[in-house]
């Protein structure tokens, strides 16, 4: 097991009719900007729900905040926060509005010039405290240090991470997730599964419980989402999934462990230059890199395929057997809905030099566990993700 | 799965070396107590590592503390800290020295008559904040609100929990647990088993990420048990029970499912009264629990079978299952060398009334899931366990 050092102290709120609690957790006397999105919790009703608990305070709202959350909405808001003498941020939505909060709660507080320097590593001293209502379970967001923010103008999509943006608490109820559209459930469970896969299928390093933890969450995930799809009212089944998504990506299972985002990074940039949803590109750009990169995760992959889907690897032999589970990942994918080929959204070989500069540009060379996956390897990898 | 609320902030420190971090997480102005067990620590490093990394510090040491921390060793460190000032108090040894510590903190700032009234649920409302350097993987105490103490004068063996004995960090090196005595060693994998047991064997509610994970620690601590006791030094081994034991515990797992911990509670009454390792009086009620509420627990117990020990249900029949899965139990328990009789330990029905009349007085006549294991029953439980 390798060395750590974790501390989450987000408070977790869990279960039906928890909204109405949220005054309770924002200082009496801060005006709160509330942030959403496209305007889908002014449908199901959590919007309502949320201003009915704040009633009496100081609320101020900025919604709009966009799917891929864009650094040009989200410098928006940081104005609002500095002209309103903004004391709490409020998220209400997923994790797009979510991450979006994040930045802005660093970025008020920015003096060093353009906030958009965080996004490459530039260091924040103080952030606007947050809290959040989610309403879709995917990013883990809820109960990380982590956001992802995307720049139109450059087409970029990078992460920061800062323990000054861990949301006070957040209110997660399941019953506000019934409303979303079969699109946005399939995403979020594949976004989570592949959050576990990248803390995970990397080489064993002797941490027998951060893996079963893992594939804990996996098999989860592979039993709940389905159902989720086709019993959208299903309390537990969405419970189950929420709670999923947020332990995929609370950074408790990847304590101790090596870790993999290439997926993600690639992933980012398909979604910046292409427009796809985050989790779609996780699905085309997974399967493959464990194909890739079948020999240096092959112990790895062999656990996942035995615990994980129950193939019989002694019978098949190593090489079916990862084929396999290959096979049985994109599968689960294209069951929820997800297609795993960049054809299927009708990219073609001739974007691929763009994405690998993109990657280039952002120091993004030597990617994976071992630091090996570079702008040859990447090629190789998005070839055969057409 | 059932509504929850979880927030733990506690820090953990995990790895080798990490004791001559200490300094940079205790605010350099407050004068540290320094609390510890038998001696133990003197022996291993541990405390020289100890007071090395807090050089230049305001350090008072207060050592003694006990197996089954008594009430009446903490309230003279409580004295300690009131006459010298005492603003951190430092843990250095296992659960005991933590228990210990969390109460003395407790204690110390309670201004309500005697601090014993604090084991019978009188309120608390500042507490000397505290830390800890764990050197015996068991009790969860480092990443937990719980304490156990013991009084001697009454026989006593209560708990409190508070959150505001959190510790503010936890520095777990596996290294400090190589030169810990077999029977310690066994017994905190005992106790961190039993931990999850109790946060597990109950009914059924839907949770399977939380049952999962359970299973996991479950079967981790199977494999590196008995490593532990046939290799002291094998890093791995060590770290992987020291983080079982530290997961058992953080009640992650328990959040959204319901508890039994009656094998606690009667087992906190057979030590007060008869002096056996807490971990010894768990080893004797856990099986025999298991099957006096084989109905009520049917399904649990059945899924523990066929997850844990993979015993085939189908071939064997349900009874022939629980039978089989509380026999392995019970031989897991012994092959760590923890016997699991009371008559192991020269106790006989005699001394059952007076267990039973204790757990009354403590107004524990409703354990349970179910709330359903009263007087007659834990006697039915006692008697089984001669």
């Amino acid at each position: 097991m390798l060395d750590f050092t974790y501390q989450n102290p987000v408070k977790i709120i869990f279960g039906k009719e928890k909204i109405q609690d949220v005054a309770g957790e924002i200082p009496p006397d801060a005006t709160v900007l509330l942030l959403y999105g496209q305007g889908s919790i002014k449908k199901n009703g959590v919007h309502a729900l949320t201003i009915e608990a704040l009633a009496g305070r100081r609320v101020i709202e900025f919604g709009g905040i966009e799917p891929n959350p864009s650094y040009e909405t989200a410098m928006a808001a940081v104005n609002v926060v500095r002209e309103k003498g903004i004391g709490f941020l409020l998220s209400v939505g997923g994790g797009s509005v979510l991450d979006a909060t994040k930045f802005i709660a660093a970025a008020a507080r920015f003096e060093d010039g353009d906030p958009w320097q965080i996004m490459s590593g530039a260091p924040i001293h103080d952030a606007v405290p947050l809290g959040a209502i989610l309403t879709l379970p995917a990013t883990g967001s809820e109960m990380n240090t982590n956001a992802v923010i995307s720049r139109k103008s450059s087409a970029d999509k990078l992460y920061f991470s800062s323990p000054l943006v861990y949301p006070r608490f957040s209110i997660l109820d399941p019953t506000t997730t019934y409303s979303l559209p079969p699109r946005q459930t399939a995403n979020g469970v594949v976004d989570a599964f592949v959050h576990v896969m990248e803390q995970y299928l990397t080489w064993p390093s002797d941490a027998p419980l951060q893996d079963r933890m893992a594939e804990g969450i996996l098999q989860t995930l592979i039993e709940e989402g389905p159902k989720a799809l086709t019993d959208p009212h299903d309390y537990n089944v969405r419970a189950n999934i929420m709670w999923c998504a947020t332990l995929a990506l609370n950074d408790l299972i990847g304590q101790g462990v090596p870790e993999d985002w290439s997926t993600h990074m690639i992933g980012h940039q398909i979604t910046a230059m292409h427009g796809l949803d985050h989790a779609q590109t996780l699905a085309i750009v997974l399967p493959v890199i464990m194909d890739v990169k079948r020999d240096k995760k092959r112990e790895k992959i062999l656990q996942y395929a035995e615990r994980v889907w129950k193939i019989d690897s002694a019978a098949l032999g190593e090489e079916k057997t990862i084929d396999s589970a290959m096979a049985k990942t994109r599968e689960f994918f294209e069951t929820l809905g997800v297609r795993t080929r960049l054809g299927d959204y009708g990219i073609n070989a001739a974007s691929i030099p763009a994405i690998i500069e993109k990657l280039q540009e952002h120091g993004m060379t030597a990617l994976g566990e071992h630091a090996d996956i570079g702008p040859d390897t990447i090629r190789e990898i998005l070839e055969r993700c057409l």
